[in-house]
């Protein structure tokens, strides 16, 4: 084959739209040819240097495309079907896969456990930001879109409305509870969107852009409180009656924003953590009642695997939530440099671009 | 009634043993001859003043004795039987308790919840060092003693039982994990214990005691670490062969263990708090995979209630568990404040020590 | 005090309508004026002596009232407030209740479990259907009702959506399950409505009476069947496209629906069993995958207490749901032989009365 | 390659010890020369033609033996190792796996559910009493053999052991549970094993054979009894003093043992079966307490996968347990058709056979 456009990290502060050769498949991989993918928070912290990634690498994690070709030990999909694949690829083989932790499968270390490993795409193999993408373990990650759905409609599946649902799920959130999401960005979008759909009565959503807040309602936030204008916690504690929340969840990765879901909980009450931090977290003495509070904190990485877009694409076609509202910008993949000046710098109103190659 | 003799708190440093009235029991309650009770690490934080409580309350909150009244709503026990309490009595009605969550029992309060509400005997009520002990809502809280089973073979089912083994069950400890429990003060041994029954398969112990390392060993440990001589977690990386540990145990409250904790765990991994901490907690970011390790941070205070003490009390009277090795001082109730001094001082190798009225 | 009228059961097939002395509260009960109540499918049950009771029981166990007297010990509430109290009405001290089993709750049990024992209105003590009740450990069971709701729109909540909604919530259902519910009278929709609420993106209803399956619709059925008119099994199969159900839901207590459930489940499933049952059941061996499918079958009593109805209360008045149209029929209680009449022959749409006395 | 000698499924009642060609790897293959298997009851179900598999298939699911070939895809294993495969080998792909239910795994199924899709050695794919065993989806099955464990020490490991233990993990059992465990062939011994792991503190062992009975003792029984001389369900509540058993494991697949199971239960107990059954299963109404009894009936397969495997060797290298005693006859592959009689038959107190090719 002959070569396509991907978008390469080059050193700290840039990137480029390079020709690099469309990649071959081993007999577990698919190709796809990406039809719509989009920038990540995660991408921009690349892109700054904060996160490291080999020189040369194609970034970006969340693909929407057409089966190119498939490895010979592929079966089950067909070439010419229309997919997604989940941001974290696990290979289901590792023993991490093999004990329910996909996301931090090691499929290539000696214990079979490795940090945040089921995030190979844009991390530590190609990525989607590119015309074709390489799917590894391809049984386990490729999934079917559903006649019916658009690219757009589909595009949030593979990592912000898979990550914002863990962040309500695996607080075990219960029919009747009272939870709190700071910050409102598309991560925590989908958190309150996965609040509401386990059966949260009393959502509160804190942000400081109004329009962030407004689509916060949309997704079914009953309280929505601007942080630049009261503090969050006295007034979670207004509206909870003095009571607290049974579940915080943090969506942005800041001292700030951890500790305030703490002082939120109610005695017993869970922090799920969704941020990307940059720095140490402090744990204040008194928020944590000295360790007697039958706390749990919990951090989760984006599930993936095709059964985990599979369900979440349901929750799109059973028409339980829509995010179409998230995808405020769209570029072609030859403007994806001004995409993620526009992205990172969080202009216009921004909240997700999609990329069509 | 006449008087009784009780260990009250009077201020920082002081303690006395007074003369008190015998307490009058409401309908609810229940009045226990004290026969056997002991001092717990909180105690000392009281005395110390760390833990603030009311002048003149008495201390103590693990009691073994035999009911001498009981109120006219207490069925289903008799003047005369031998029973413990837990340290934490929780009222069974408050909202806190019929959602699960006993220990945060908030049974005087507007929602039903109160951080750390169901310690109640000397910390918020008269407590147990003392010849009678009034036992609030009996009849959540009175577990009779089985025959055949002394004072001492039940003593540390109140508190450090209870406490040291919901370290192991609330991390939901599975056959085959591998397990570090930092410390093996009493808390820390009954931790190690507890790791065993649930079914750990690899069990490491840390402290620096060689005594208390020797009795880790027969509560279950297969490997224990003397951190005053090599560095704990190099230590468990090497026993685990870099694989880490599915669970960590912090019985201690200090940073030093939390941080080594969490510098143990495999990816995706558990820590496990049962320590009282006394300032601000610091999580460093590595060890924290910015957030992106699913990991999980649970705090757990001591389980109360008569069927939890049934449930204790069974393991040792079907011989899972033996902790007479974990007393090893006797003294009377009028010698306490000496026994304070000792077990404050962690002189002569003391772990628990018996008080009897 | 002087009298108060009761719907008495005085023998098989044989209810009326008797005066009989207003309760005695004891130091921890509540005594409540109803002012609404309701009849329920095992009130029919007890009428055809198909369920045993004393002679001179009052029956009923659906209260909403005012708060009339309360005992020495009840603390926390005011004479005048309006409250519900669950059909279920745990002790919260027995061991059953302190292991987090409240509806097998054996306050008065040698061994603290009773099985049903939580359900003691118009069972084991004189029930609602009466101008007073009542409350047996009151702190446990007094649930205020929220300002702004009304008496009809709580009415479901002590029972009929406590037990619906558990047969979604003890199947543990996922977000992008498939749920099936077979029988879609009162209790069945509120199964329906729960798998809604608890994230459920295909849920389909099964009965056969038009109006019901148009209620499901609106409680969340993505699909209804007709079982006069299709084979509900091959239907769901339809439906799934082969691959079954996560969730089957049986809400009516026959083996044709059991059975029923059992062969929409896909591998793995989990039956959901909330029917009362008159007679043995058959499990069928290809049905059961011979034992090796992973299967689950839960039985779920309805849970009762006061943290279960003050988060049911607010499901209401959060307007995640609104289960108005349950009540089709209103009669004062000195008509309420009538209703029942109506209520056990199912005449006219009925499917839930609203008493007021 | 030239052939092997492999046990191959003829007819009903019909086995032969045939030659066959010597597997080929495909590239997600190992090839494992068996050093050690064993006859599973299943195995006589196929002989019988109770169970149908193809004609030709060679059968047995418990293989102990040395890697002789990879697959070009397989990496993280070394020819000449030593390992061993559970009975169950799931792909880690499908949908099944990748939401946990790895042995309904549906590898080629369209839904990715298959009923007991996870067995396929000696079921739908030739089996492990043979010289040669193809182990396909290697990277997910293979697990080596800890230095210093005999083949037979880990011969349990593949199936008999996994199951067993999957009867007391599935159930939940707590510290302090009572448990009893119906039969005592090698699963139910497995599974009494199991429960003490998991802190089972009073263990019911039920059989009829006094060696079993004798064995069940070293497993972990603290009571045994002998069904042939008293009423099983009477003495369990004998022992409980009419409490019942919190948990219940059928480890037979019978009517009488699973319906004394459910007699045997406390009010909101567990039935855990672990039976083959061969007949349609009555749950009795009154065992049943007619549905409201909050029961969980919880049939398992035998968990599978390379990480399971490592952490039942886990156990076993940690002295945890040691199964040798059910390895009571030894077998070589050319006389398996005589292993078969004395194994069918349960001639000469048989727990297991250990054949070597």
């Amino acid at each position: 084959m002959s070569n396509m456009k991907a978008l390469v990290f080059i050193e700290k502060d840039r990137i480029e739209l390079e020709d690099k050769p469309i990649p071959d498949v081993g007999p577990n991989d698919a190709l796809i040819r990406v039809t719509t993918t989009t920038i990540c928070g995660t991408d921009v912290h690349i892109l700054k240097g904060e996160y490291p990634v080999a020189t040369g690498l194609t970034i970006g994690h969340e693909p929407v495309g057409i089966i190119e070709k498939l490895g010979s030990e592929v079966t089950g999909f067909e070439e010419g079907q229309r997919v997604i694949a989940g941001a974290i690829s696990p290979s289901g083989y590792s023993n991490a896969c093999l004990c329910g932790q996909w996301s931090q499968d090691g499929q290539d270390n000696k214990h079979g456990f490795k940090p945040a490993g089921g995030w190979r795409f844009g991390n530590t193999i190609d990525g989607a930001q590119a015309e074709y993408l390489r799917v590894p373990d391809a049984r386990a990650n490729l999934s079917p879109v559903p006649d019916g759905l658009t690219d757009e409609q589909v595009l949030m599946c593979p990592d912000i409305m898979s990550t914002g649902f863990a962040g309500a799920e695996r607080a075990n959130i219960q029919i009747g509870d009272t939870v709190v999401i700071f910050a409102q960005g598309p991560i925590g979008l989908c958190a309150t969107a996965g609040a509401k759909l386990k059966g949260a009565t009393t959502i509160i959503a804190v942000d400081s852009v109004p329009e962030r807040l407004a689509i916060a309602r949309q997704m079914g936030a009953d309280h929505v409180i601007d942080f630049s204008r009261v503090d969050p916690v006295t007034e979670v504690m207004k509206i909870t009656d003095g009571r607290g929340v049974d579940v915080a969840i943090e969506a942005l990765g800041r001292q700030e924003t951890f500790e305030a879901c703490l002082r939120c909980l109610r005695p017993g009450g869970t922090l799920s953590s969704l941020g990307v931090y940059s720095g140490d977290i402090t744990i204040p003495l008194d928020a944590f009642t000295a360790g007697l509070g039958d706390n749990r904190i919990i951090t989760s990485l984006c599930p993936g695997g095709k059964e985990r877009m599979r369900r979440l694409m349901e929750v799109i076609s059973s028409s339980r939530l829509n995010l179409e509202a998230l995808v405020t910008h769209r570029y072609k993949l030859d403007d994806i440099v001004s995409a993620y000046d526009l992205f990172s710098h969080q202009r216009d109103g921004v909240l997700k671009v999609a990329i069509t190659p």
